[in-house]
């Protein structure tokens, strides 16, 4: 994400199909999925999205009913995330190519990477873990049934970029990020930035991980860690303000979890008293 | 392109090696044409380039001297069309994808492509022919030598965004679009727009052209209307404003070509007095 001044910023993403999109994923939430990263990298800066250009690369042989998905994933995106698509350029390309950017309205004071302080509070806008069981049940065939799977899958197929957290509690934001390279190194992206070390106390596992975790024979740590498509906001904020950010997550009934805390440092991150290891998500294949 | 209000514009193109790389092409070459697109549809409004937006699927074999051919190409064009590029997003692809998406500052009154008015002159930043003969020479090994050889394959691998006549003319232009589609196809969507007649009495060959198209057996007409990345100018200027355009364009050694006009009419595009076929340049393959 880069500024342009005056409070406006922009961010593109592009989808690579061939590395974004799981199987099984249908060409309207592909397409929806294409906004969800621009979306989620603005909304970790507090900001609202106001318009956003689509490019497009289409293969020769794509059928009429998935350009038709693609049209409605778009158009579902635009309604769902508040941001008119006001334009866009559309080509032939070897495989399904879509390039988001997105231009948005930051607050007065956008919060960067850097800005965390010793004794700030660590807080997340939910739990972590689903989208890595997800890729795991629909990729590696983990097994899974019942409602946790069904979550794990959706949070795959349609993730919710957590808007509502950033703009209403940005302005508590002494640094933030958004998590979708995973919690490690968002974690580690904020400590180095700013230079103070991270202590994450209580880990954010998504309800049910653990028994996934044990029946697949998986590293909860490694789910909740290093997983990826993760589209949760890690921010810091603080001491002084968490009681007014709790009271207004609570007001706007929005998810607010503490995990821990900066330190003076040097950019390291602990879980406990462990260091945590700095590494994520790649892609699919 | 798209406004985002406040004067602010907005486009994104997308280059698709296989579609829009012609043979012999260096990477940095191929950087550098990925930001022309935008630079040369922003100067056809006159609007000023401000920051872009570089995203990139690279596929996994690429070298390490093409990566760094890309980025100086990049660096070269950030110099050349004075936009400073202020982000972006790599990937994996299967082929080279480069989608740049930039900003730009136009001035108090945007032209649009529905401006044009019975009576307003239409004009060209230049020449036409010279991209679409070398695009024959590459590809179908027309013959050709000397200086127009040379000319005609630098403008398909070094193409030149016609900025100081987009933005030292546009306050004068009723209508106004970039010619990247072929001219025919600029002027019939000025004249559909506008809800005018175009008459193109003055055809803006390039020099050497018709040299060329017989020696090849080629059709001038085809190599002038209906080619493709011709990154020229084509607009409509208003009779009354005529003189004080051309004072301007030979004050600041811009070229500037009257080749017709505007007349009542229905979106319809004559050559003459013969009517032009509105058909233009669909991509490499």
């Amino acid at each position: 994400m880069a500024s342009l001044g005056n409070n406006i910023v922009i961010k593109c993403d592009m989808l690579v199909s061939s590395t974004d999109v799981p199987p099984g994923m249908s060409s309207w939430q592909i397409a929806r999925k294409s906004i969800v990263s621009c979306a989620s990298d603005l909304a970790a800066k507090g900001a609202k999205p106001t318009a956003a250009m689509i490019s497009l690369g289409v293969p020769r042989n794509i059928t009429r009913p998935y350009v038709e998905g693609l049209a409605h994933g778009f158009a579902g995106a635009s309604r769902e995330f508040g941001v008119r698509i006001v334009g866009g350029d559309t080509n032939e390309s070897s495989e399904l190519i879509i390039d988001c950017c997105m231009v948005g309205a930051a607050g007065r004071r956008m919060p960067t990477r850097s800005g965390a302080q010793p004794g700030d509070v660590v807080v997340v806008s939910g739990m972590f873990g689903l989208p890595p069981a997800g890729l795991a049940i629909l990729i590696r065939n983990a097994k899974s049934a019942g409602a946790f799977r069904k979550l794990a899958v959706q949070s795959v197929m349609e993730p919710v970029p957590r808007q509502q957290f950033g703009m209403t509690l940005g302005k508590f934001f002494s640094s933030s990020i958004d998590s979708s390279d995973g919690l490690a190194i968002s974690l580690y992206e904020l400590a180095a930035s700013s230079g103070v070390d991270i202590v994450v106390q209580s880990i954010p596992s998504a309800r049910g991980l653990e028994e996934f975790a044990k029946e697949n024979n998986l590293d909860m740590q490694e789910l909740i860690f290093h997983g990826g498509e993760e589209f949760q906001i890690v921010a810091t904020i603080p001491k002084t303000d968490l009681g007014r950010a709790k009271a207004e997550a609570t007001k706007s009934e929005i998810e607010l979890n503490v995990i821990g805390r900066a330190k003076r440092g040097t950019g390291k991150v602990f879980v406990k008293d462990k260091p945590l290891e700095n590494r994520g998500y790649v892609h699919l294949t």
